[in-house]
């Protein structure tokens, strides 16, 4: 069966886009948003408060889309320009709308002005044949631009401020758009991987890359790899039934890096299984300097199984806090197998918790050597009367802070199957 | 005097922006770097990893602009197409530098692996008469593209990974256009401050957002808020000239809640004056988990002033280590003034450090009271025989990990102003 997906495109205008001094979020809202309503979209375009930048970039739009959705421009200061570069495009002149006027004025009152500042007035023009999109927060209404200059396409205008903009979209864009699209359901579920870079990854599941649906794309970031399997189907079930045995397969290929699904963090993975297996934790960081425990504690209501954590940087606190003995930091050194062991053993009897988890490294960029790196790191798993220790090598290109984030990846992965 | 300033765009790569899985810090970073170099930007365009439309937009850029900057496609895997897709736009074939092969199967032996996966193969390829832009993270090198196929015009291409792109830019490119370009010079310094909003600090100073040359605007993060004051002249002495007695002026009326100069952060500002005075400190945290910890040891070489941290979530560890009386947190809480110079006084004596500084706090989401909502903290500084404490309410619009930042936010600031 064959269905054709409406087609959109993200304008966004501003100046300060193009400067750099804002952050393009509006435009990944929306792009999600669309995703999410079946309209495909391949082109995002950002331009200045500009006129003529703004024709030269809505003519390929409407060539290519069904539906532009614009966002920026709409307040009332004289380089807010979209909805006047509309008027120009289509060679139209607005006519004000008494009404709304009104309803701008009375907005000023509520907030204890005196009187409208004579800039606004202009937010109150509209050509006659085409629907507000009303603004519950400002004053700066969009538009729907759906009209005989234009039949075919549709052109929808926000202000640039994502509070006023999120509202109007969920309130009036969104349901009109559900309406007009005949389009297609997207079902996507995210799998996500650490232990392996991307390549490696990809080189395992590479002949799934050839398939149009499901797609299935590979995802990196620090310490972590996704890989994404998107189906597009007339309905929900269709294009679930379309990813999931993919998603098996996959899964079969790569279950030993896995460990969640879509938002699932490692920390969250962890507390549930401290939770539900009741069980509590206690950390001794090193080169870590406390990052592990600030990951497990931003999960609220781990109080539950967090009661103390160290950080023992000096040989000092290792020895006096956790017991490690001095000719054992003298022998091996802080970064070794045997101190870390010590220390989750340590700390695990020092706060009496079931379980003790350590972190031992050189994180940099100063104190390396030959036989102990930057990147090296050893941790430490003590539970019941078992301790065990792991030792990894990240990569000595790794930054400072990034070693810190990978050596509490693998921390938080190794607790996750060890609990 | 009129100088010709180059022009720019930047054209985004990639699937994952087009549906809105990832917000496009990349396209700020450079609008914002091109704007300090006086290259004029009027386009930003995204496009997802296919060659038609890749062509699409390469096409009226390269009209339009002097220098196109490209991000994003360069990985390994076969959806990642930008150097293929601007080989076939050129008409032109790529041959295998095997040279730069070498070094990519040598980063892969540095990371650990027995062989190169063969997809990163590819990565290999480029035209013989144009220029690497070397990548030391990642395998992905970039490309300046200045050859007879378009003589006039530059093409430089990133992957979208930031951290790779931040180095590549820095390296390469940036010296590179600073060589090409002939425009205008621009000054900027940024003023940042803590411990007020946005609105108030704009409202002391708001008759210099009024200027032109220099520019001064304001942002705000959470926990801070910056100023930026930018002037454009023929030279750097000259904008210089023109922004220092801005700054003064700003820094006259706001100078209470000033803490420093572009990216100078709390905790390096702490580290300095720790290092200068040759102080040690000892942290012990309750509600923020490990943060402040964590900030403090992401300075290099913070193992001079740090021995030990503790992060004492239970009262249990509270009384054990740190000597808080049960009485004391019976009576008052945990959450309380007396028990914030406690827990300061204990990590001070059991660290044997110079200074001890404690927080104990709500972070919510749950936890909150009438009498001790969510937000509020209390933190304890121990200095000699000195101890002092501050009580903060945060807003308890703001969600647990903001807390947890505003918390360590406040005790590094008052730690910058006591040591």
């Amino acid at each position: 069966m064959f269905v054709l997906a409406l087609t959109a495109e993200i304008i966004s205008i501003g100046t300060e886009l193009l400067l750099g001094q804002t952050v393009n979020t509006n435009t990944c809202f929306l792009a999600e948003e669309l995703q999410s309503l079946g309209i495909e979209s391949y082109f995002q375009t950002t331009v200045g408060d500009n006129t003529e930048r703004i024709h030269e970039v809505l003519e390929p739009a409407l060539q290519r889309a069904d539906i532009i959705i614009i966002t920026g421009g709409l307040g009332p200061t004289p380089d807010d320009l979209t909805h006047e570069a509309i008027y120009k495009f289509f060679k139209t002149k607005p006519s004000l709308d008494k009404n709304y006027l009104k309803q701008i004025k009375n907005k000023f009152y509520l907030r204890g002005y005196e009187k409208m500042p004579p800039m606004n007035k202009k937010q109150a023009y509209k050509p006659k044949n085409v629907k507000w999109i009303p603004n519950k927060f400002g004053t700066a209404n969009g538009i729907i631009w759906r009209w005989q200059k234009n039949p075919d396409k549709t052109i929808l205008t926000f202000p640039g401020v994502p509070k006023e903009m999120y509202q109007m979209w969920n309130d009036a864009a969104k349901p009109y758009l559900r309406k007009i699209s005949k389009g297609n359901i997207f079902y996507s579920t995210t799998l996500k991987f650490t232990g392996i870079g991307e390549s490696a990854l990809a080189e395992k599941v590479k002949k799934y890359f050839d398939l149009k649906n499901p797609a299935v794309a590979p995802y990196a970031s620090t310490g972590e790899v996704k890989i994404r399997v998107t189906a597009k189907a007339r309905t929900n079930k269709m294009a679930k039934d379309l990813v999931l045995p993919v998603v098996k397969n996959i899964l079969e290929k790569t279950g030993k890096y896995f460990f969640g699904f879509n938002d699932e963090t490692l920390e969250e993975l962890v507390a549930k299984k401290l939770l539900s297996k009741k069980k509590t934790i206690a950390v001794a960081e090193s080169c870590t300097g406390g990052l592990l425990s600030k990951r497990l504690t931003d999960i609220s209501g781990s109080s539950k199984y967090i009661k103390l954590n160290l950080v023992t940087y000096s040989n000092e606190a290792k020895e006096k806090l956790l017991g490690v003995p001095g000719e054992v930091l003298k022998k091996h050194g802080a970064v070794s197998s045997k101190v870390a062991a010590l220390m989750a053993n340590g700390v695990k009897k020092l706060s009496n918790c079931d379980i003790g988890i350590s972190i031992t490294g050189i994180a940099g960029p100063s104190g390396g050597s030959k036989e102990k790196p930057i990147g090296l790191v050893y941790f430490g798993l003590a539970k019941g009367n078992n301790i065990k220790t792991q030792k990894i090598l990240f990569g000595s290109n790794s930054s400072r802070k990034e070693i810190k984030f990978l050596a509490t990846q693998f921390a938080l992965n190794w607790l996750r199957k060890e609990i």
